[in-house]
């Protein structure tokens, strides 16, 4: 295989239910949630020597670039693929697809997340070689992973596998689904038959510019006026007025979900999107059943996180407890609704209070 | 009824319990616990109506003196009773007898802590007022305020109420007991003859001393000396080295259990001695079913006690947890464990970790 497999670390969300560590003006890929390395950092580590780092790329906005450049020197300038807008996946996509395009049309793209943690770092890199080498041979497939699941999460979408497509590890996708309630996602943990979708793809360039002209005219037309702007003094406009334009939509439903022409590679990698404090908790190594960051003195405390910062942490009698401190603000949340921060951020943003979002 | 009547707010206390809110140099009655003014100020409010105000005084350690002018701007210096170091209140009263016997050997003194709260101000004078005009009648009798129990309480000591004494409400005292456990403080509630012991005692200087000659003779010898010492070049000098020698030791073990002209008082005040964070929960205004205090954004809490300072306390789904935030501390503690807080203390203590205390 000549080196046309490009690596696009995708950055693009803002992570607001691991608020108040993940910010608006920086989310949680700049963080050190699980090691003592960003999920950003970590990320590039386990990606570099997959090809040539000419060919990695990175694709985030604007107010994310300086803290980027700070954490990973490694990506050159050049390879910034800057949204103006946050328009969820598809724009995005579109966008990369586009800038890798004009420097090569058969390009190989993987789009990978910059904040999710992965425990087997060689099956994340054979599952990516697997897709790139299935795209190479079938250029007209997009090729999704599949995260073989260990429990029966209802915080991810799943993807059903259907019969295999060659002699390697690609199967088609019989169908896509979106987040299931507990007693679905038992069965489909059950069945065997259903990986967590981990919205990692994997295409060719030209492929899937084809794509959106068939199945997302909505999206291409702004992406063809993309695609001539490239390497002219208008780019940056016309890509600001495409993204104004664009609809808010992720790759799933405008692109995957459609099209005939789709792999999935099931991969087990020890994956998570850590989706929540809840899940940094089952992430993370425990002393006496919690978890301790920072300076904590606790007495009787069972299933913790303590996340401190600055200021001491002292605890008495607590249990399935969340604690993260930061400068301005602590948050302190019954584990089992971690997921529900979320709706704090509303009620601040209600309240006015925009400058602890 | 000459005015000899003297009131000394006893400040000795640190009240760990309210850490980290209280501190060794900082400790509770200097806080703003349970309305806009200090548990100090309320309880000067509360008394400065009773005698004049340069029959007011203040028992106290060296270190909390600054505190306490900028706090108290009323009480002269001159009625500064310093205490060399804390050796419980029997020391504390020998020194406060000594002192005002020396201006007065006939004063009548009531000695009351500066930081508990009272909600029925006007019973709570009453009972000083009939525990004064007891003692001019009956200058040989200690008398104690024994508070109407609303609660079995296991957190005080109590006090068996025997018969009355005279046409006023002063009552022999049959017996003090300790603090009991559950079933033992369910049936003194239930009996009606028991009130707790609020350490409040009212008695002749001139007399108290005879006491201290009587039944406490390991202080009373440096009491003569302090006595002799008071006025001289070598007051200060022979103060610390009374108090050197001093036992460790409270008036109720020293004298009040021993003595036998012992009357008590009972009165309905409303009253806590805010011995830890569950009743400053108690004592509060709840709002949802929380007590707020400063910047909090909470989502499905219960029963929740949130002080909040410098930084936003941000919570979801806690049921009965007190969160009291500190320029260097943030404490997380179950209510029904907020007496363990004194453990963390002795845990920081061992670890070395002064400068929390």
């Amino acid at each position: 295989m000549r080196n046309n497999f490009y690596i696009v670390i995708v950055a693009g969300g803002s992570g607001t239910r691991l608020w108040p560590v993940s910010r608006e003006n920086s989310p949680k890929q700049f963080h050190k949630l699980t090691s003592d390395k960003s999920l950003l950092e970590e990320t590039y580590d386990r990606i570099k020597d997959l090809t040539e780092s000419e060919n990695i790329y990175i694709s985030l906005g604007a107010n994310a670039a300086l803290q980027t450049k700070a954490q990973l020197k490694e990506i050159p300038e050049a390879n910034y693929i800057i949204e103006p807008e946050g328009k969820n996946t598809a724009p995005a996509i579109a966008l990369i697809s586009a800038k890798i395009f004009k420097k090569d049309p058969q390009a190989i793209i993987a789009t990978i997340a910059a904040d999710h943690t992965v425990k087997n770092n060689s099956n994340y890199t054979e599952t990516l070689k697997s897709a790139a080498h299935f795209v190479d041979k079938n250029p007209e497939y997009l090729v999704t992973i599949g995260i073989q699941p260990d429990s029966a999460h209802t915080g991810y979408g799943y993807v059903k596998i259907g019969r295999k497509l060659d002699n390697e590890k690609a199967h088609e996708v019989e169908e896509f689904v979106e987040k299931p309630n507990l007693e679905t996602a038992q069965k489909y943990f059950d069945s065997g038959k259903y990986l967590w979708n981990a919205g990692y793809f994997i295409f060719r360039a030209d492929k899937m510019i084809e794509m959106f002209e068939n199945y997302a005219p909505e999206i291409y037309s702004g992406l063809r006026a993309i695609l001539k702007a490239i390497g002219t003094e208008d780019e940056k406009e016309i890509i600001e007025k495409a993204f104004k334009e664009f609809p808010k939509v992720p790759i799933d439903t405008a692109i995957a979900e459609k099209v005939e022409k789709i792999a999935v590679i099931p991969a087990d990698l020890g994956w998570s999107d850590i989706g929540s404090w809840s899940s940094v908790f089952d992430l993370l190594d425990k002393e006496d059943g919690n978890v301790h960051r920072g300076h904590h003195v606790g007495i009787d405390d069972k299933n913790c996180l303590f996340f401190a910062q600055d200021k001491l942490l002292a605890t008495v009698g607590l249990e399935d407890i969340v604690v993260v401190d930061t400068p301005d603000v602590t948050l302190i949340c019954k584990k089992d609704k971690a997921q529900e921060v979320k709706k704090l951020i509303e009620k601040l943003k209600e309240q006015g209070k925009h400058k602890y979002l």
